[in-house]
């Protein structure tokens, strides 16, 4: 069974790197490969000494992943080894940060086509209706994680926290075993009790590598719920970190912003509920408070991307709440202000 | 007649600066002493060599201006020299950054309670209202300008654009003839006609005095109108150049952002409106995005306090609007979240 990463970054590498670990270590498994795609320098380092995964004790070695800078790169090797090109993956992971999954969609338009599963790893929400644009809705499966990854050194990266990971295929609800628009409503009612069966197949076969890999996972009955319950997080922390430059707790602690992003968090939920998200609680200005608490030292990830002076993923966070309340006709001015100015920040 | 700047940084300067020249140059006007106070560089620079201002055309050096770092140093200073204590200002200016205006009324109690007419010479909203606390509402006036200065090294003010100059009492409308409580409502009609001539009279005597200085100065019947129209423009710019670092025309370059700053200004005119200010037109938005295009290459001086890592005026700009709107109940959205994140902007 082959596996791909597009993009692997941190927490492509992770999984990736924990998935080619179980092929390499156990012979049940060992007819799997892992194949990333990535960034020049991380990729060399990997085809030269492998992929170190630092997790809070202990270093593990993974010397069976093959490396690519891109499709080029790949079509090239491929040829040259006379393989056939049409050993097309199993599952593909798609991992690459929310403002580039167009671009890869395109530059890797040939593997996701022959792949069985596209895996959508991503932070945001509405990632699956843009995935849906490029491929058959049967074949996206998405995952939401916890886990935190961090890519400190090319071909080294740190399993910072440990978590959940939920699986599921947003397009198919279970209960009407009907593929639907995505986030409610129902496009196709049809007898397709095959596919969907295959569907389910292929999440639990996932479900099961993922965890004996080491990454604890379960398959969710309502995915784009999940994705949307835990974004409301980042739309309640991210901006306003990116835009202050405060850290978690510092933001918090002024009674003024934490009002505001308890505002942003509101509107996202009213949103949510507009399109038929059926949340499974009320209390996400409360967490979203109780996470900044917790990680009171923390420079967000936006507000490292903008120190950094690079592109954030505002666009699929609260961004996405501002698209989508257009699109009901409601107001958002707290996630309408922050995400323009965010996206207006000036790159130093 | 004796004049007396507190706070004499940029603007201060610039206009206890012509005044001085006047008295320096012209023998009507030779009994006008001019008193500056100032930052300790500023004041030092001052008393050992003057106070030059660089005009469009010319550098004019003024001698006369004797200065002092505070309340302390010019108390000593007049014991000293066995003076009266009591020979009050006839105008004494309020030139400090709004956000210093209550500290500066505290430290210097002594010479604005014997001043016969103190004048605000400051940006933002509802400034008069703070005054009133410490201060007879009928020795308040206010001026307005579009001059623009520049203390660009201790003793050195750049006169960096010519332009207009109201002045007015903000307590007496000049219509009922009697003292409001600012911005529309009245609190007291009595028969003070002498006092309001002798109102009326000092700021004939002041326009006159500011004009043949140099500064082209006219009454205004309704000086908290013009604080408001010409605060309009800095609502709709500063915030955004502050939170973004874009310049001017950047800012109107970006829709989102334009169609923003457009937001927090028409919030602003609501919540003038609705606080009975009675204002001249209609077109606030418009003028705000035509200043942000004739100034297209500017860094807005918001954001050159942010980049010198100094406080902003944030709080009697669109902070006050923050305020107003909750005393009148009204929802102000786009100002309350570029207030509060202006606030929260880590120092750096």
């Amino acid at each position: 069974m082959k596996i791909g990463i597009i993009g692997a970054g941190s927490i492509g590498s992770l999984f990736g790197g924990y998935l080619a670990y179980l092929a390499q270590k156990s012979a049940v498994n060992a007819d799997m490969e892992v194949e990333f795609f990535g960034r020049e320098d991380h990729i060399k380092a990997i085809n030269r000494g492998g992929l170190k995964i630092y997790t809070q004790s202990d270093i593990i070695e993974v010397k069976n992943i093959k490396g690519y800078t891109g499709i080029r790169e790949y079509k090239k090797a491929k040829n040259k080894i006379e393989e056939d090109m049409n050993n097309s993956s199993m599952y593909l992971f798609l991992s690459t940060k929310t403002y580039d999954m167009k671009k890869a969609l395109r530059e890797y338009a040939s593997l996701t086509e022959g792949a069985k599963r596209v895996i959508i790893l991503q932070n945001g929400i509405g990632n699956e209706s843009v995935v849906r644009q490029f491929l058959s809705p049967k074949k996206i499966i998405r995952i939401i994680t916890s886990n935190g990854a961090f890519l400190f050194e090319p071909g080294k990266v740190r399993h910072t926290g440990e978590g959940y990971t939920k699986i599921g295929a947003p397009f198919v609800t279970s209960g009407s075993l009907s593929i639907t628009e995505g986030e409610g409503s129902v496009i196709r009612e049809s007898a397709f009790e095959k596919e969907r069966e295959d569907i389910q197949q292929d999440l639990i076969v996932l479900k099961n590598l993922l965890t004996v890999a080491g990454l604890e996972t379960s398959i969710s009955e309502n995915i784009i719920r999940d994705s949307w319950e835990k974004i409301f997080v980042n739309i309640g922390i991210n901006p306003f970190g990116a835009l202050t430059g405060l850290k978690n707790g510092e933001l918090i602690e002024d009674p003024h912003i934490k009002a505001l992003m308890g505002d942003a968090v509101d509107e996202a939920v009213r949103v949510a509920r507009a399109k038929g998200i059926r949340l499974s609680g009320s209390e996400f200005k409360a967490l979203a408070y109780d996470v900044a608490s917790k990680t009171a030292e923390n420079k967000n990830s936006m507000l490292q991307d903008v120190l950094k002076g690079g592109q954030t993923e505002i666009d699929f966070i609260n961004g996405r709440i501002v698209k989508y309340a257009e699109e009901l006709n409601m107001e958002v001015p707290i996630n309408r202000t922050v995400s323009y100015l965010v996206r207006g920040l000036k790159k130093s």
